[in-house]
């Protein structure tokens, strides 16, 4: 049985092949919801209408500790997105009342390689 | 109130200032728990112990996507990691049985900035 190897798998980015960019949010939540998912999800649909955007995957466990990684690319692309105004007020009015701590890092992918639905 | 900026936060990575490595791993399981956890927590624990490694943020949401990322000094850490005996075993032995599928990307951390606890 073989595998459409452009088919695309729920939660997973379809990246092409490296080099691109990566951006791993990491973050902690506090207790307050205000509008967090609303804005969450319109970030997401802002992002993926960026030029240079590639995809995003983003997960939270039951502890509170979220992971977020979107791909781009290039630095540019990032920069970008990083500037865009809704995206900069969401950032200014969220993330002190949304986040009770966030790392963001801003990595170049050199390598990557997937399974088991393809090599 | 200031915050020692030296302090871990749990759940988070404390990483020096880039550049460094990460590997991202993001992954569904399948249903099969045979072992998982135990092994998961020993390859952890046996990364934790590689020459290189700096830290390690991972979660697995309720949907069931999991992003496991791991920071490193180099790619030859990286590499020696990936060639260590028991976790290469663990590799072999766990990618078809627990995971439904998975990528794996290598990147280099050209910056990096957190909050709202440092800036």
């Amino acid at each position: 049985m073989t595998s459409d190897p452009s088919a695309s798998i729920p939660g997973f980015a379809r990246t092409p092949e490296p080099p691109y960019y990566a951006v791993i949010f990491t973050s902690t939540r506090t207790g307050i919801d205000e509008g967090y998912q609303a804005v969450a999800e319109r970030m997401v649909l802002l992002a993926s209408q960026q030029p240079g955007f590639l995809g995003v995957e983003s997960t939270r466990g039951g502890e509170g500790l979220g992971i977020t990684v979107s791909y781009w690319t290039s630095l540019e692309a990032i920069a970008a997105w990083k500037a865009q105004g809704e995206h900069r007020l969401a950032q200014a009015s969220g993330h002190g009342k949304w986040y009770q701590h966030f790392e963001t890092r801003i990595a170049r992918v050199e390598r990557a390689y997937g399974g088991p639905n393809r090599g």
